[in-house]
């Protein structure tokens, strides 16, 4: 490769790398794969739940197992239509190797299908997994399994999944799968309303199970999740929640429910698709940590960072035992609130501000209904913010003045509760951070790797790379 | 190393991964070493400055030279004392390969000497360079070439470079190296007065003279510099500014004016440098990519990240002559002002926004002076802001009002000007960027490698292993 160099121009170099490096993955193809996509986690993301870990566990060497993996690279993400992607547009480029626009499932712009590494693995005979903390019909699951020209349209994503033959689908999002008008006896998972969102009378859910699929939804489909025993060659479908699974910060401080985790979701995961003796193509999505950047809640973010990062180490502990056969790789899509590890002028984090918090502001939102009293009191026991300075009772007040009068920030297009952002900001700010935006960023992010062919990926990657090279070593095709 | 992590922990897999990575860098070492470190230099400068460049260039496939580098790794920087490192504490660990507290010039918190990855080269009989943006004596060239509990201690650290025997040392801050009360009847390089800020009749120029260096200084030192040429042996002193060079905005946009960039200086560090058989250690900081961020300065920011990278180029075209003995690695030593790519809840960045700018923050800072409207026609003037919105004028307008009655954010520790900073964040919100922070941030952050031995940077790696590998490539001894 130096040698090659040596002739090109500074900007072919990486091209010049990446073939190298191509011609040189034959040597062994992984049986097992795994591809992790944090959602919206960029440097900061992985950087501040690392540091939260150390801080409450006292232990200054600790890591997320991911930040362990030997293999590194930097992405780009940028989509066909804009410098800042969507997950749509992000999640298409790590599934198909091409860039399209925001909103777009694994579509190029002229409405052609792009065949991803999921329909490849299938084609091959592999089994094949996805799972997600979001509805398994939201952008990240959904460019690996369907074809749509938007990704608002997750019903008619729910029925394309019929046709994807994969293998073990577990996330949130049923809603999409019942016929219109559904209603049903029991909750689902967290204790919400089961309903439906589609505009026919389809029973996905029954077509699923037409089609041999083990089919589960709700609080008893958790419940079977835990005693679900698997056997070669079963398909299996399971979506705990109407909607997105909960956040972990909800998930973990509520007596009444326990919804699956990601982690347990990847171990039976890899039950069910490891009896394959044709290996597996896994992906895995922790989806929330992007839904907790965007109203810049901090304790979310980490928690489901963490969260996700233990379904890693589920990942993890296979790969320990077939070492010479499975290849992990953990990306991003995409940096969610442009979060600043540091606010101000100040040279200390106190991430042990947010150890309070017990509640995601996703939950926490419309908790201001005009009882200020009240709104002070639920804020020192949801967020531990107590002893407020009068700068902090200013925001919190600004807030709830502009809920009072109806007025929203006009950069706050998603119509966040500003009583809720003036919270979080306000439990940023203690813990030494801050935010630049309620979307998404422009940034380059990191991703790991480990395992067989993991030293391919390094260096700086375009995101539609990183499939790129998976396909090749897993000997997969892509268009 | 694979089959070594089996029965490793995963927390034990990195340096178990360093070990191996170090116990296979004895095959071939480096001769010509280039260790470029740009300041406050996170993925958001080196993402932002890329697509800038792909904006004004109109070729959307342009790349950063230092983004093309077959190697990458991640890096975490905070230091001993906290987790937002300062410039000493992070320079410190990619000098000597240990953590110590902020503040401090490559000691540890016991106040013993730690020894630098130039000292070990120089014992090693390598040629020996200095070079960057800023005072020579700033903390990040200091920390390789001087000890000091304080980074403060400008002057002591201009007389400890005495003993350094680095062969090349150029950048600005000659006052620290001239007597107190020092006049001269020539101009510093970027016509600024010369000065000295010593508090002793010293002339430590005169004794880098009586060490053998050919001494250089100010405006004639910025124009001998361009002629000087060097035999085998010289030793070379040349501080072109009394403080720091200009910023690549202000040089660029200045006719009468002209400092050596530096890429210039790279270039002819290299000359001298290279002359020398044992080859050599060259550390080259873009030093004001960290000033322009703490002012939140987007242009600023983004042109001295693209002049960083000319400098990387001039390494990167002598890596191209002498493949087989060359490492460049480029580094930062941690992110600066929370640079968000994104703002609000929009999804488009607009660059082009900035390229209107023409000077820097920091230069403009104090142009308020009373006179609204003429401060009106002078943001137009520097930056491009007319036909400003209502929000946009209401932001200003505050920034006046804060300068009027002599208000200061509370935030705003380094009391910069506030009017300046209304213009500062109403030109990153057109670009569709914003900041967090006034300082630095503890995120991770990446480097990037060619050449021999760059393939054992990888993974997330702390600073301090990023000198130790260097160490172990380039067979130097560290404490």
């Amino acid at each position: 490769m130096m040698i090659l160099s040596l002739s090109l121009q500074s900007n072919d170099i990486l091209k010049a790398v990446n073939s190298t490096v191509l011609a040189n993955t034959s040597v062994k193809t992984p049986k097992y794969i795994f591809y992790f996509i944090g959602d919206g986690m960029g440097t900061s993301q992985r950087q501040i739940s690392e540091y939260y870990l150390q801080e409450i566990s006292g232990d200054k060497d600790k890591k997320l197992v991911m930040n362990t993996f030997p293999h590194s690279a930097i992405n780009t993400t940028h989509s066909l239509n804009t410098l800042i992607t969507d997950s749509a547009a992000a999640g298409t480029a790590l599934a198909t190797g091409h860039k399209t626009n925001n909103g777009v499932i694994s579509k190029d712009v002229e409405g052609n299908n792009l065949k991803t590494l999921i329909e490849s693995a299938e084609e091959k005979g592999m089994a094949t997994g996805l799972a997600s903390t979001t509805r398994i019909t939201h952008a990240t699951p959904a460019v690996f399994a369907s074809h749509n020209e938007s990704r608002g349209n997750e019903n008619d994503i729910a029925v394309d999944f019929l046709d994807s033959g994969v293998d073990y689908i577990v996330g949130g999002g049923v809603r999409h799968f019942l016929p219109m008008d559904f209603t049903d006896n029991q909750t689902d998972a967290f204790g919400g309303k089961i309903y439906s969102k589609r505009k026919d009378d389809k029973n996905v859910l029954a077509d699923f199970r037409n089609e041999g699929y083990t089919v589960r939804y709700g609080v008893k489909g958790a419940e079977e999740f835990r005693n679900d025993v698997f056997k070669k060659g079963d398909k299996y479908l399971n979506l705990f929640t109407a909607s997105h699974l909960p956040y972990t910060i909800d998930d973990e401080n509520n007596d009444k429910y326990h919804v699956p985790t990601l982690a347990e979701i990847t171990s039976k995961g890899i039950d069910l698709l490891s009896k394959d003796e044709d290996g597996f193509f896994f992906m895995i999505e922790g989806g929330r940590i992007d839904h907790a950047c965007h109203p810049n809640d901090p304790s979310g973010t980490i928690m489901d960072t963490l969260a996700f990062d233990k379904a890693v180490e589920e990942a993890y502990e296979f790969y320990k035992k077939h070492p010479q056969d499975t290849l992990i790789i953990v990306v991003g899509d995409h940096e969610t609130g442009g979060l600043g590890m540091g606010v101000n002028t100040d040279y200390f984090l106190n991430l042990q501000e947010l150890e309070k918090a017990i509640m995601s502001i996703e939950e926490f939102q419309g908790s201001y209904t005009g009882d200020r009293k009240e709104y002070y009191n639920l804020i020192g026991e949801k967020f531990g913010l107590t002893e407020l300075s009068d700068e902090e009772k200013a925001i919190i007040d600004k807030g709830m003045d502009m809920v009072d009068k109806e007025i929203i920030d006009p950069g706050n297009a998603y119509k966040y509760d500003e009583a809720a952002m003036a919270v979080t900001h306000v439990l940023s700010e203690r813990a030494g951070i801050y935010w630049t935006s309620y979307a998404h960023t422009a940034t380059q992010i990191p991703m790991s790797a480990i395992g067989v062919g993991a030293e391919n990926y390094n260096g700086f990657m375009d995101n539609t790379t990183i499939a790129e090279i998976t396909a090749k070593i897993a000997g997969l095709e892509l268009n």
